[in-house]
């Protein structure tokens, strides 16, 4: 419950607390998996982390992004709606092999073995700005080579926006200078 | 380019025409793929989609579906706004093993091999009226497993929504008496 006088980043905040849903041994024994859902299917909840991301696409010239990228798949259900929010086009980044035509790829290490994003060529022109959205930060190796990928197109990333970052996890070290706004650091 | 006067259908159709792309043998020789990420890409073209497929949430009484639902991956970029613009829950339906809390499960077959999908038991409650989206509407086999699933946690499911139906495959007849709303039909 809220009574709506909070920022937007307030309203978001106290939504992720009441909402997330702690799964313990989940993927994997030992690990604790933070469950979105709840938060998705809550109408109030979910309006409210789309408005506080969408801050995060605003500029320091008043201007938004040109485009906002989703990484597959949690990521698309934040990102989209956070583009429509802001007034920019939405970009997916895909696993491999789904993305039909000419792209740039990235590889990069995972706990257990590789995985490739992929990016459509056309899908940033040079010069475009763009904002990466995503559940959660943990190791940072997706939004590292998200970022590869938009920079191989020209684009020059302003930030990368989460609901949560993992932070006994190196995802900032891993992602360098790029700017992290997450709305809960557990 | 639109004048900004049609129905949110009309314009819908007039972005699917001009933005979708198609492209031959992906991902297999003799098929065409309709790409729709350049649709997502312009902000005026995925505000229209999105406000022609939340038409279909609208239901006889006046009220709108409690719940969106939307299958991985692509249906998620569609079903979030959709859901957030009806003012309902969203609610994602996934492959096998990435839910982390219980799920109902179906499998299904595809062309080569078989999927599952899964949904959190606690997801729909029973009596929720339910709309379903995704990007296209192909052999029907993820629309009718996603009912069932709906189905099996007592949910309504009051129609499919997509952008397109491919009427050279049986997806209205494998969906049965399924409603579906398609923006267009190739």
């Amino acid at each position: 419950m809220t009574d709506g006088s909070g920022s937007p980043a307030e309203v978001a905040r106290e939504a992720l607390d009441r909402l997330v849903v702690d799964v313990p041994d989940f993927p994997e024994p030992g690990v604790v998996f933070k469950d979105i859902t709840p938060v998705l299917a809550d109408h109030d909840g979910f309006t409210a982390v789309v408005a506080a991301l969408a801050e995060h696409g605003r500029l320091d010239d008043g201007q938004v992004v040109d485009k906002v990228v989703g990484m597959e798949a949690r990521g698309f259900i934040l990102a989209a709606p956070v583009a429509l929010a802001l007034g920019a086009g939405f970009v997916p980044v895909r696993k491999a092999g789904k993305l039909p035509r000419e792209t740039h790829a990235v590889s990069y290490s995972l706990e257990y073995g590789d995985a490739t994003l992929e990016l459509h060529r056309d899908a940033i022109s040079p010069g475009d700005r763009v904002l990466l959205v995503d559940d959660v930060l943990a190791t940072g190796g997706t939004a590292r080579a998200t970022r590869e990928l938009v920079e191989a197109c020209g684009g020059i990333v302003t930030g990368l926006a989460v609901l949560m970052e993992l932070s006994f996890l190196p995802g900032r070290e891993t992602v360098g200078d790029l700017p992290v706004s997450s709305l809960v650091t557990l």
